[in-house]
Formats: structure tokens, sequence, C-alpha cells
């Protein structure tokens, strides 16, 4: 059966060999790893062996991985954790105009509790600038906050260039949302001095409801939930053992493929964009650097309508950005890039998955142009 | 073979039903509840129906249950939500002296953040009187918590006496973290005017790492995390499903043998203070209202060397509270009875499961005798 599923950077399918390796955490090996007996430290073992191997992926250590329920609840932490920590002496932050939601929104939470919020602007193609950046900094900025690659437009930003700021910076924190970055791309922390980030474990072909925040050796930063002495004591609660488990292998099975997987979706995403051009439906944003499995275009129709008869051919594919699907009126990320609301009428996106060959990528391209070419006839 | 596991209100082994409704969620039906397919619709079907089920344990309503990612996360945000929602008019916050830590410290933490808390005392039974309750209010009082009853005495409150105390304080907020309450006692909000209730799922023999709020309709709360649309943009997130199905199951299951389970533990409860009597072994607090799993002793050696000879004989068990083992040097709830370091010292934790039996609550009864005498000679 062809994989009509475009949705990819909404909920990915988590691998077999991921599923697997949670289902004896589901029953057998229930134990609660705040308990002291031999089946006890089989869990304690399990949860080690899963943030030895989140730290992995990013070149860090154990110790500075700390599990989440989800990226929101990364971001979430991150962002009002370091800004509580620093109230005392600081009061602004920088975070991008292009942030998930979860940054955004969180960012606009924290405005209306009195800090200052500078938005960098991006440019046409959808960068951050990290001179920008830079300028928007004062001796008052608690953190910068960039997304390394957007869930909406899939453009993968400077990281390297923005983090390097820290250099000069030394007293401000650095934070990405790496959440859909790092499925495809590398984030090696050794090297690369963010001081917080966060990832998700979905993201990564792992279950969802589990995540991580990144918080490097001495950071400063204050929890978002007070009680039991989970996660030394920086986020309570008593977690499910089975999706750390399968998060753990996920980022094991990433660490493997993501090279074998990015290559073949490059050349998926090069034969769509070709076919967009054909078409003349406009690619939003960088096409050079920008996430393999991202195709957001903005076509000269209503955007909904070309979903709904997509969905009639079998196709699912989105509008916007993840989250936030039935409440997107209008996208801050393409308002961001100088979009008009015309423009973001036509605003789609099909995120492609590993598992995403030629003949589905064919099938997607086929009913694209059929469904394009009956709204434009309509239209005239 | 026996099952000497009693360490049931740190974690429970969920049904192989629950695990069995769970499974389809983890790989196949994967989708993010917030797309638009055939495949979404199931997804967000089966968290309907999850909803309902926890609902109905509550006599409540599907829209006033939020699922959360644990009990922690759920007394959490009832205490931080509510007291930040009327921050600007109110700043007096009542708390019960014996509530779990995820209640205690995050009053806590309010307490530096500049609100007032009254911790009212309980008495050597362990209750909290409605009458000190009421007695402690006041204009300035945003809420009252008091745990339905305690993970580590297991004394069940006047859940009823405090909650009625609503009709006279009309604009104080009644939370209660029924947790370990529910799984063996009822709680019918519809008759019951509590206005945050937390519950979880691991305590009724579903998956850890899911949890719920139940917020009454029309109580002003703050969301404790900011981003997308998920449960009505209130609690934002991208959850597992399966752990949601499974908590859904688990609870319409508790709805139907939870009087079963209690009838058979009462009695194996009743056995073992029957041994505990004929050993001078103190239960802790009182025996007539308090959960049916629950085991608290003061025994006259010392708790840890107890625990540990249990442990060689099989028999896991526990010296207190639960998601604080580790650090757990003294029990602030031992305390708040009058308990003296002493016998604090001896305190031990033994907390049944519905699978027990004679045999198994024979065996524990029979190496207690043995390991108690054991250690009362060696001290002699």
């Amino acid at each position: 059966m062809k994989n009509l599923y475009f949705n990819n950077a909404f909920s990915k399918q988590p691998l077999p060999e991921v599923i697997e390796r949670m289902i004896p955490f589901l029953g057998e090996q229930y134990e609660n790893p705040l308990t002291e007996s031999d089946q006890a430290d089989r869990v304690r073992m399990e949860i080690l062996q899963a943030r030895e191997s989140v730290a992995a992926l990013l070149h860090a250590r154990p110790e500075e991985i700390y599990f989440v329920s989800s990226g929101t609840e990364a971001n979430n932490w991150a962002l009002k954790g370091a800004a509580y920590a620093h109230q005392k002496t600081k009061n602004h932050l920088v975070v991008s105009a292009i942030e998930h939601f979860s940054v955004y929104q969180t960012a606009q939470f924290l405005e209306r509790q009195g800090f200052e919020v500078t938005y960098v602007p991006v440019t046409r193609e959808g960068f951050v600038d990290p001179d920008a950046v830079a300028r928007a900094i004062r001796p008052s900025t608690v953190f910068v906050s960039v997304q390394g690659a957007s869930d909406e437009i899939g453009v993968i930003q400077n990281l390297d260039g923005i983090a390097s700021l820290k250099r000069k910076f030394q007293d401000v924190l650095f934070h990405s949302d790496a959440i859909q970055y790092l499925c495809y791309e590398e984030l090696p922390l050794q090297r690369i001095p963010l001081d917080l980030v966060s990832i998700s474990s979905n993201a990564l072909y792992g279950p969802s409801g589990i995540a991580a925040l990144y918080i490097r050796t001495g950071t400063r930063i204050f929890p978002l939930l007070h009680g039991g002495m989970q996660e030394e004591g920086l986020r309570p609660g008593f977690q499910s053992t089975a999706l750390i488990a399968g998060f753990g292998h996920a980022a094991r099975i990433n660490q493997e493929r993501k090279g074998v997987w990015k290559q073949r979706l490059a050349s998926l995403q090069e034969k769509c964009f070709e076919v967009m051009d054909f078409w003349h439906v406009p690619v939003t944003g960088s096409r050079s650097c920008r996430l393999v499995d991202n195709i957001h275009v903005l076509a000269d129709v209503d955007g909904e309508a070309l979903l709904t008869l997509l969905l009639g051919e079998g196709i699912q594919a989105s509008s916007g950005s993840t989250c936030y699907q039935y409440a997107q009126k209008e996208s801050h990320v393409l308002k961001a890039m100088g979009m008009n609301p015309e423009q973001v009428r036509g605003s789609l996106l099909f995120t492609l998955s590993k598992d995403h060959d030629q003949e589905s990528n064919q099938a997607l391209l086929d009913s694209f142009g059929k469904v394009l070419a009956h709204l434009r006839k309509v239209k005239c």
C-alpha cells in the first residue's frame, strides 16, 4: 500500500524496534525507579541507558539530559525556568519571530509577566541573521532562543553562528528548540555552545508523550514542577519508563540511520521542488538550508480547498504549523517572512517520512497537480 | 509464584486489559489528534472515550477532565494555576500539614513567591478537622487543598465535610489530591463540591506517565504550559494516545471492580493489623478511616534495617512517602502527627495490591515477624 501520510512534522509513526523495546516496561517492569529492589534496578538501568543514548545524539553528558512529557514542556521549561532564575537582575529576552507556538506563546506570556521581549526578524528566505541577534542583546538579556529548524517552513538556522555569540555574551543563555532539526541534522554540543536544547522523541520516530531538555552543566534554571526527587528533583513526577525506553532506542537508531534517511529524502524533496516549479507554485523560504522532509509552498488557490480535495485522494497534509491546526487563522511565521494574507491563504505543508519512496512521492505529486489544475480552472 | 511486592502506593502493575488497549496506539494509530483525517478521527475518538471514562469515575463531565503527565503535574497545576489566577486580589493559601510532596513543596514554593500559606494541623489519628480548615480561611484565601487519603499513612479525610465548606466560602476554591484515594473509594463530584481534583492513572492500575486534573466548569485557573491547542489550549503538548487510552480503560475497570477489590483487601489488612497487634507494633493513624491497601507501622527497631532484611526475604516495602524515597530523611507527615524522630526511624510502609491473596499476605507477615524478632534480639 502506498504511504500517503504527509504530516510527519505533526506525528511520525514510531519504529517497530522502538515499540518492541517499550512493551516489557508497560506491564512486567512497572516499578517506580525511586524504589529499592532488583526489579527497580532494571528500570533504573533502562532509564540510564536511554539518557545515555539521547545524550550521545547531542554529544552531551547523560546528566545533562532531563526527561519531560513533550517538546512543548521542554520549551516552556527552558524559557520560563531561565527567565525566572534570572528575574532579580535581568528582564530582557530575545526570541526569533518564527518560533514554534510553545516558544512564541511562552515568550508572549513572559511579556505579560513583565519581561521585555525582542522578536528578531527574519529574512524573506526565513533566516535569522546572527548579527541581528547580536544587535538585540542587551546587558539585561537573560536568553536568546532560536529554533534549529522551523516546523512550518523547514528552514535551517545558522545555529553555529548564533551560538558562537556565546563567546562574546557569556552571561546570556542560548536555547534552541531542536525538535524538528535533530531528526535529519547533527547537533554536536561539545562544539556548539548552546546552554539549553529541546528535543522530542516522536520527531525522531520514537513514541509521543516524551521529550527532553538538555541543560548544560552549570546553567542556572528553575524547575517548572515541584515535588519528588525524579530527574534530580528538577523535574519531579513518575514518568513512563516505557516511553523513556522508546525514546532512548529511537535516539540510538537515529544516530545510526539518519545519514541514509537524509540522503533518500533529499532526492524525493528535490523531485517535489521540480514539480512545484513546473506548476509555478513557489516554495517558501530557502531551498538549500532546509530540512529534507519539508515541502512548504504557497499556492495561488485556497489552501483549505486544496487540502480537502487532497484528502479525497487519500493524501494527508496540512495548512501550517504543528500543534495549532484547528486554530490556525494566520501564521506568525509566514507573516514574519513578509507574506500577505492572500499568500498565506494558499499555504500548504507536506512533510515526508523516512518510509516514503518514489512511488508514494509520485502519487502525492500526481494528486497535487490534478487538484491544483482543477482549483485553478474553477477559479477562472 | 507468590507476589511479594508491597510497594503499590509507589507503582502498581497495570492490568493486562489496559496494556492490550494501549498497544494499537503505540504504533499503528500514531496520528496527532490535532490533524485532519479518518485515522486522526480514531485517535480523537479514543481520547474522547478515555475522557468520558475518567469523568464517569468522578461523576463529572468529560470537558472537565484535562490530561497531564503525572499526578505531580496535576497537583502543581491545581495549586500554581489557581494561585496565579487570583494573585491580583488574594494571596492566602490553605493546605493540610500532611500533603504529598507535590502539594507540600509547591505550597512552599508559592510561599517564596509571596503567598501566605496556612498549614492546617492534623490530629494524632491523622485527620484534618473541617472546623480547623474553616478557621484557617480568610477573605484573602485563594484555595484549600486537602489530600483525599495520604499516600503515606493511608488515612482517609472527611472530604465531604471539608468540601461542604464551599457553601459558606463560595469564593474559595477547594482542591483535593485524590490520587491514592480514588482506587478504592468513591468521589461523586455531582454531590461533593470540589473545584479541582488530581487523579492519576497508575494509582488505578493504569500506565504511569499519565494523569488528569478535574477542573469544575467556571473555575478560574491559569495554564502551566503555553503553546498549541491541545486540551482546549489549557494544557498544550502532544501527549501519548496510548497512555491516555490505558488510563481510560483503567478507569472503566476500576469502576466495575473496585468494590470487590476493596472487600478482599479489607480482610487482608485486618489480618495484618492483628499480627501487628500481636507483635505490639503500633499502626500509624486511624484504622477505620483508612485505605484498604495501607499498612503503615512504627516499629521499635530501625526501619532501614527492617527493610533491608525484608528485601533479603524477597519482600519489597518502603520506609515512607512515594516519590521521595532516596531523600527521605524525615517525614513531614509523621512529624505533623506528633511523632518524634525515634518513632519515625522505625516507620515502615506496606501497600497491598488487588492481586494479593492470603498466601502472599501470610508470607509477608511471617517474614516480618521473623525479621522483627531478629532485630529486637540484636538490639537487646
